[in-house]
């Protein structure tokens, strides 16, 4: 197969990475009263039949704040206490980057992307579909780090093979290593939390202070629904809140399963559960940097499993939307196939979902590269053609010049019937930086295709991958930040890392 | 492979097939200061430069109404005349369907597919990549026939297996026998377009006047980019006007080949050369029914090839929707992929123009499905594929309900914290309807899929084409309309039917 002249970027000297702006205007499914119903609805379901809080501190949190606890751990939220977290919940902030280049700003109207999370599995053409190791999340890690368009780190796949006592110190050390991007560390309980925090200042020479002074790590935090907040996730919401660090609040909302069977009931639940989230972060500490979060679709009928890049999860991606520019805060989303393999319907429906993230103007649009089967699995394959996808939009955040030499006048006028303009003076000029080249797309004809051995997009990112992840460096100052936490992790690992709390 | 739960329509009864308005708001690429110095460029390019028209007929009829003529065969064209044509252009009109449960009203704002048009080849899983001959054409014919989301009929693949001189007698017979859907005629030379026409008079009874007085058939005029006008599309041009037929001008403006390297130049290519065929099928027959169209994208700079799904294409979609409610029109666009293959850069590609094309709100999306290839190979399985995103964004055109009881109040009191939805009153209420249901999109885990055969959506496909094909019956009528024009295609083919006009 013919090489692509591709960059990979290898050795890169840093460069301003511009932030995007979402390109198109956001859409809407629901009428202004219908999302101010829904919002009430939400409030409704908060104040009178309450959601369950597992962790005591966090309810006694909110009790002392004015919520009503009952059935041991049924709390009732007012909505006096929710408007005051909305009054308190921070409409912009910058999530910072070990380089200062790759800060972004988390705001309405801007749009970040983030690779797949989550996924216990990987997959590639090579080694085949297999659990999630330490080597295949640094590999992932590479990967998001080489493209300008992955914004911020997503954590996938789960490297199963270190302990899960120990886990959190391998994931935090490889960013660090790899990457000059925003981090990402789960909340799988105070301890190890607290050791990531702790690792994430050694690295960068911050006393606590000035760590908590401007988020450099962010969480997701899903609800358990129907109307639950168990213990992680509620420790979680508290220790990043009064950490200064970004949270982000997502229940996954399956109309049908977990959730109504109508959009907009899945939506209300949503909601109410985003709020009580929210509300309990505000209470944790006022200010705090925290997006609202939907990434609801709807279940298979026929399997009981999720789907995604349906009409109804499109539909749920644009009515989330409605819901966050109600509250007035940045919000995450997120993409996704129920796909089991590269094909047709991964690459259909992720799309599908990308543009439901567009017309919903999500302001973080999470599991953009490399999902597949739900979530389950980081395929790296799917990885290279989903960056296709993103940097194309990328790209159509910039619109066309319009001045008159665009327009064309003067190189229609020097071009006859039927003629061309492979060689008019503003192709010569502008041919270059014109259109946006492909990484891994092939536009040659079919016989050409053939002849050059007939491989498909997927057979193509294989070798775009290996070539990537083959010369990677990683950026400067990475070998920096990873010396100074050697010695704390070596002396944390010696007495046993962290539990995860269950 | 499990045998899918897909309806495949074999005589059904009638039923109303809604027609779709875009649910989405139409974007922007440029200012409207901006898209008024395009309107202005355009004209300008008319005027000042003109445009060569190759049929003397065309260029006198443009000289009797102001024109000027040069250099033989360039014809300048005023800003009057352009008025004027854009004044008795109608805004809306009705494209007759043989069902009147099919007419379309071709209008801004609504939304209507066409398959993939104008394929040479043909491929699919089963037979390979092959010439387009009359039984592939037939087969694709039941295809579009089939799905209810593919509102009229398109020319593909190419049947290469019947003389040309006779062609058009096997391809307006075979739509006329197979699907009850508004037809497509090619405008290859009055002598075809004229037997054409009387076909469809003999199969629906209609004497020249009644038939003239609705457009049941379609052509799509392509210019020469840059500023040609041939022959035969000159020729079509008047005739179709003359018989009140729909055209449907489309310039193919590849900016970097035959249009300016620019998105705004070719653009402004585009814009000259629509405006003068639309003035040329109003000089004809004032308030002929035509339709703007825009089919722009950029080439490829490495290959030299046209290239589809990129930004640039997206680009020129949404300023073409721009330039079209500039002017007041009815517009088409198209959707396209440059693969060579049913792989995930085709399914990105086709997926990419889809969504530019409801980012510019077309009123005709052509090329909807099946394409690849650049258009040079119509496949089937390609086929099914994308009329799954066709129906998720026909879907989308009804926005969810948003009642209280969709609201679901009830619903979410009714499960307690960490229960689920399955048994809930609203989901058995609601769960047959809730959801769209995938035609060939798998949603089972990836244990349940891999046991099933783990077959992709490639893979699929062919089952589901290969049934639908196999089931298939031509609706109610067809039968009576084909044979009312047995005699005249015998007669007309013993006298050797027309010649394809060069």
């Amino acid at each position: 197969m013919r090489r692509r002249r591709q960059d990979t970027g290898a050795a890169r000297a840093p460069r301003p990475v511009p932030q995007l702006s979402h390109p198109f205007s956001p859409q809407a499914i629901f009428s202004d009263d219908a999302v101010a119903d829904l919002h009430a609805t939400a409030l409704e379901v908060l104040e009178t039949l309450g959601i369950r809080v597992l962790l005591p501190e966090a309810r006694e949190l909110l009790a002392a704040r004015g919520a009503r606890i009952s059935d041991g751990d049924m709390v009732q939220i007012g909505a006096d206490m929710v408007n005051e977290a909305l009054r308190t919940a921070p409409r912009q902030f910058t999530l910072r980057a070990a380089n200062p280049l790759r800060d972004r700003e988390i705001a309405p109207g801007r749009l970040i992307f983030a690779a797949g999370g989550g996924c216990p599995n990987v997959t590639d053409r090579v080694r085949g579909r297999r659990p999630g190791d330490l080597a295949a999340f640094r590999d992932a890690l590479r990967l998001q780090q080489h493209f300008d368009v992955i914004h911020t780190l997503a954590p996938a796949p789960e490297p199963q093979d270190i302990a899960p006592n120990l886990r959190h110190f391998a994931m935090t050390q490889a960013q660090l290593e790899l990457s000059d991007k925003p981090l990402v560390v789960y909340a799988r309980g105070r301890g190890q939390v607290e050791q990531c925090f702790e690792m994430v200042q050694l690295a960068h020479g911050l006393d606590f202070d000035r760590f908590a002074a401007a988020p450099r790590c962010a969480t997701v935090i899903n609800t358990n629904s129907p109307r639950l907040l168990d213990a992680p996730m509620a420790q979680g919401l508290i220790d990043f809140a009064r950490a200064g660090q970004m949270v982000i609040v997502t229940p996954f909302c399956l109309a049908g399963a977990m959730a109504p069977v109508t959009v907009a009931g899945a939506l209300a639940l949503q909601h109410a559960e985003a709020l009580a989230a929210i509300t309990l972060s505000q209470m944790a500490a006022p200010g705090a940097p925290v997006m609202y979060g939907g990434f609801g679709s709807n279940v298979d009928m026929r399997s009981g499993a999720p789907a995604f890049g349906t009409p109804e999860h499109i539909q749920m991606c644009i009515g989330s939307g409605q819901l966050a520019r109600h509250i007035g805060l940045p919000w995450r989303s997120g993409m996704g196939t129920a796909a089991n393999t590269n094909d047709m319907q991964a690459a259909g429906e992720t799309h599908m979902s990308l543009w439901g993230n567009l017309m919903a103007q999500a302001t973080l649009v999470i599991h953009a590269a490399g999902w597949l089967e739900g979530g389950l699995t980081l395929g790296f394959e799917k990885f290279i053609n989903d960056v296709e996808a993103l940097e194309i939009i990328a790209h159509l955040c910039t619109p066309p010049e319009a001045s008159a030499e665009a327009m064309g006048f003067d190189a229609i006028a020097g071009v006859p019937p039927g003629g061309h303009f492979f060689d008019s003076a503003l192709t010569l000029a502008r041919y270059r930086e014109a259109f946006r080249s492909p990484i891994n797309a092939e536009m040659a004809n079919f016989g050409t295709w053939q002849e050059a051995g007939g491989a498909t997009a997927e057979e193509r990112a294989t070798a775009l991958w290996q070539t990537i992840i083959a010369e990677f460096r990683p950026p400067p100052g990475c070998d920096a930040r990873a010396d100074r936490i050697i010695d704390y992790v070596a002396r944390m690992e010696a007495v046993g890392g962290a539990p995860i709390l269950d």
